[in-house]
């Protein structure tokens, strides 16, 4: 997986550029983790579940009529996924889609199958970073193929639901298959939403007392966040928003009901986002309002205390003068009423301040 | 009820995250309140009401020819909502949605009836929030199934005109009987607005005087309100158009001009939602120039302080040296011209300010 | 009528809330002002106008051929209202509609009518207030209802054209009429619009010399009264495309073109208003924009002021010192010299800020 | 022509406010010009040109199957137009919108024939102003009759090509003469997108440098202009798009091509004015930007020199007192000594001040 | 190629302001390099490739039933470009659009092929800019002509596919080398995101540190570069949008799947884009509030240095003056009672700006 603020960069899809399409090529994070692929297959009666090891294993599953679950964990072996392709005519546009860990959100009709592509965000609690994986579908008649781009554990609620003979999930066909995934899949979403939602609450909690650069800092990085966060979510609603429309074919209507949950899931999410982000601009405003009401009273006190005693030292200044004739050094209570001019004096700035209502 | 602001953690949703979809999970404040069954059945001519034990009694009514309204008071204890659910036949996905008491408002097309979900808004006086409450309603043809949180009085009004034989409701179905109980909401959402509108008017009254941080504050809030607020309403739109636009069985072509009122009253409200946001906005701009203009004044103040007295205090500065040859301290009238000339410097430079419209 | 400013509250359709939808309440200002009905009779061939004091009079004319305009002034006496629900069959959200003068604009189609409510604006030149009054149409077949809040005589020169019988208006059936009535109330829109102009124009003027909250609050004021203006013309342009669009009958063909020029005109008010509000928003910008410019200019002098005699004032401070042993006192020249010095020093700080374009 | 900058106050329109519909008023500039029009009449094979006193002249070439230019200058003469439009069958509203010169670009599709209205653009080089003035074209199958404000030599190129006997014009109809003017119009609106290029180029040069009023002062000038501009030109937008749709008879498919090209043209126009807006914008930000940084060089300088000053005048202040009993005064180097610690003093703060990065 | 941010004057098209529409004009910078033409012939068996001097050898290939590649480097002779159209049948339009280098991307359906108007962008390293060429394509059913600015070896990679007997390229039509061309460009569009994201982060991880006008004109400069990168490839989208929708003839459904890749990437780019821009703008944001913040310590400094010294000098001013009598200054520890005092008032104001958080 990796850290969803790096994505800005998009570096190896451009590394691409100049081959010819069609050819695979990975783009992701290098790694040299082996594939894994897991067989399921069931049907309301049957169960079985296995490792395969040699890819042709999985090739007799495409026709049987039991619901097949094939998931490979590992994307970067781009000769794995070529087999797969011609082991169930997958179009070699899709292929490339697979392998290209960048490839945004969609789903795309096949000719006997759909094609659905979406992002996986789980939140690393040790770096304290959102991380983003892709993964894909093949959904076909009596198959589905998942594509993720590590070994992970998150599918092993629906693994385990699989293996009840009881659950609802082994009485569907792939179509509830494939929504079963993506629940899980956006699920995590609100899991992220709330640790989104823990740190706006935090900053939203310190808008009117922190006052410096990192608390700023901190409201842009997770003001960037929220965005990739939408860039990745976004394109979903699209997605599950086709499935509905019912452009795409492999759907059976009992299961419609199922998407159109996962579709206002997405809306929830996408509308946390908006309003996170939302908060975010509206902490940034109140931080600088609250700052300039600071500078405000800082400016005012400088300004109380100069236009009080720069008069003052002006006239001490007078009379600390080295004249011969200086008349009034020579009065006997020459100090005595100037210092009570001055007393006077400042009394009446003071005055005028508070009529200003400076002080 | 819980306070509106509150709501921006979302924590529950994603407690729920890892459990199959289908298992009714309660999401929503911690309460140990009973679980309050009260049944209405009526037509025009008949009328009964009571309060039920047994959810038993409750079927019995699913087929009869009479309107029957069966409230729920309590979401929590979900074992009595999966009952509900297999006497009357609902969806499991609906369920789930009655007992997250976070669901998006929506309208879904069951087998033989309608599910809605919406928002019940009502202002504590004592704490001065805005409380919010999920209402659920299942409308079959001879039924309306209605879901509340908490024990409340809210639909005291519509029960009267229940009781009432002359009633226009006695007339009507269940159609008109949701609608009655979704303008009672939407009454309520009017009282809201009153409420926001003179908290909103107090600040637009402030906008020009109050410099302090605590007004900022009681915008940011306000502000914070208003956003929740749409965020609950807005969707509720989208909920009475797919209503009128019929892609939802079970309303009568006689009953769709109240609705189409219900749309009209949801309109007006967002409308004063978003002109009370954009009041907000335009107060802090209008905040923040006066403040400016201020800082501006304070500015000026000390700028002719010092820019007169600095120059005059270096003067007498000049004349307290203690130079053994310094000749101008033996002149006669030495004190007498210096201070002179210091008058013409301050009397130049409050011309030049003037000029420059500084005073 | 009520100035427009004055809506933002709208507490008096929340002190509504409880009572049961279709009893008549009176919304709006408190009035004892007498209720007048006027009727017009008439066809190509025959005028007759009287005024009514039994609304009996009126429904004779419901099923008769000519053209009927029955004008109400006043809707606080809702049994008068009532009364003629009853006898023109008008459906009873309507009639709540027609006596809540805060009522959205919107059009719906009756049984045997269309009923329309808008705005009618109107400049008070007393209190430079734009002051709204509501208009509510049913328009039927053979006959007009027109309802105003007060007496007004915003609608002679329409009557005046009824009464010529050579004027087209003779010539047309009810839709026609409906057109002037609208065409009359947009017309005096322009007028409204012509005042803002102007006030929008005086506050362009002075965005670059007026620096004073009274500007701010002015243009804080006129924004706000842009604001509840679009507010209450922006629906009508709704309203008038849901008659262009055909999906309301009893618009003939050749009317069409007169209710596209409607449209047109309601467009261009929009417009209007939305560039007058660009342009107070740009004028604040530019007048922040010039203040921060003169700041900078103020900032300037002080610091020009203050570096130059700071040090110099530090430099007589030193030879103001009372130390027994200070050579430089008692040189022959060091008076002089010392302030060659300092006028070095003087010139060196000028020509440096000259350089960094200070001054 | 009018100074685009005048339209805002729009008082012509208002003033109208109080008539009848359908009765001509001019609005507009006030004018004594008298009305040039001049008949072009041809096809393929044939061509006449002249210019007509008595406008019956006219009438005779609309049932002619050669295609009829009648080009009239000036539309302040109210009685012409009604002549015209009672010969040719003009409806009365678009009589109206022909001599209301403040009309917001539109096509209408009359009984036998199609009424645009739009704007066309010149750049007074004396003045530096854009003027607009408005074209109305009535597009029948043999004629076309075109209402310009003033006497002009705009369409000469058109005309032009029309007595040139082979130029494609001569071949096509009136739809293609129609498209001819427009494209004559907007191929004027480049010329003025350029002159508008090149004042925002300028300003954007000065964005970093420029910094005062008057800057400030000409790009909110500019803004202005280039907001009326996309006022005067976005309508016609919709109006190449309505005729393109064709919703509008008349256009025949091979001209079709043509009016697309229109429509990029337009398209390119808006696209050019929203990219000088937004640059315009951003050289606001940008400038104030720059003000800030040298806002905060100044304080920066007024900080050091007063932070270090202050202290060491307060010493010297502290050995110029003339107390009797003031040890430090007799001391042999206690002068040199205070001199060195005052220079320590400085030089600390020089140091701290470079750590902070002030310096 | 035109450095992109040059783009902005479009002075070319306003001179041609007055010529009649269908001349030909080339519009675009000044060049005389010659104009190359090379020809590509094949099908999946044959492949001919070779430069042609005489226009008239590439008509013979337009009838022929293998695809003909048919590139021209240089459309500022526009004879030959007069001369093309004339062979193939291009409608004078299209030929005007492919010499006005600024035109606007789009797509046109003419009567036996499809025009298509893209720009290609370049990243040029030695200069940092963004290079812009138009490319425009004619896609006949067994002919494509690409006309090129320059001369340029962008399409190798496509030309050594179409050389390789095996590759995809030479089993489809021209509507799949029509995508091969168009997915070459896009490729390299990546290219150019790429290097903008690397400017982008690097501005982005200076936004806290970098405090100069240098900074801003950086953001301001790439902000202009993205406006004008979105201003060039946004049409891009709705061009291939209208091929997705069939809208235009000659893409087989075999090809499409291609197409929609093409959306897809395009979309991407768009998006990347954006996020882009929405990064400078935060990154302003960001960088203003960090310069306020010092700003703010920069003036509590100030503020905290002159309040303590400025009454501490006040005082040891009142003690130099040379009143005669002075009583204070006769006292036996006059002096270090008042540094006393002065210690004392030193320490309670640093005690409250410790209390107020200055310090």
């Amino acid at each position: 997986m990796k850290n969803i603020t790096n994505k800005i960069k998009e570096p190896s899809v451009a590394s691409k550029s100049g081959l010819p399409p069609g050819r695979l090529v990975y783009i992701g994070k290098e790694t040299t983790a082996p594939v894994r692929i897991t067989v399921i297959d069931y049907d309301a009666d049957n169960f079985a579940e296995r490792e395969v090891k040699d890819l042709k294993e999985c090739f007799a599953f495409k026709e049987t009529d039991t619901v097949t679950w094939i998931n490979i964990d590992g994307i970067h072996h781009t000769d794995v996924i070529d087999k797969i392709g011609a082991g169930f005519n997958i179009h070699p546009l899709f292929l490339e889609d697979i392998v290209n860990s960048q490839q945004r959100p969609k789903v795309e009709e096949g000719k006997r199958y759909n094609f659905i592509v979406f992002k996986m965000l789980d939140y690393n609690d040790a770096t304290k970073n959102v991380e983003v994986e892709q993964l894909s579908l093949i959904v076909g008649k009596n198959y589905l193929i998942s594509f993720q781009e590590n070994i992970g554990d998150i599918f092993d609620t629906v693994r385990n639901r699989v293996r009840n003979p009881d659950s609802r999930i082994r009485k569907y066909g792939t179509d509830y298959l494939a929504y079963a995934l993506m629940d899980k899949v956006i699920d995590n979403y609100f899991v992220i939403m709330e640790k989104m939602g823990e740190r706006v609450e935090e900053i939203e909690d310190n808008a009117f007392t922190k006052q410096d650069t990192k608390f700023i800092r901190d409201i842009s990085y997770l003001r960037r966040e929220l965005v990739l966060l939408r860039k990745t979510i976004w394109p979903l609603r699209e997605v599950i928003n086709t499935l509905l429309r019912g452009e795409v074919k492999e759907i059976k209507p009992e299961t419609l009901l199922f998407y159109r949950d996962l579709y206002d899931h997405t809306v929830q999410v996408i509308d946390s986002i908006e309003s996170y982000r939302d908060s975010l601009a509206s902490v940034l405003d109140v931080n600088f309002s609250v700052q300039s009401f600071r500078m405000n009273d800082v400016m005012k006190v400088l300004t109380i205390i100069s236009t009080i005693f720069i008069p003052l030292t002006f006239i001490v200044g007078v009379y600390g003068m080295n004249f011969e004739n200086l008349p009034e050094l020579h009065w006997k209570y020459g100090y005595q009423l100037i210092m009570l001019i001055m007393a006077g004096i400042a009394a009446g700035m003071i005055y005028y301040f508070k009529k200003k209502k400076w002080m």
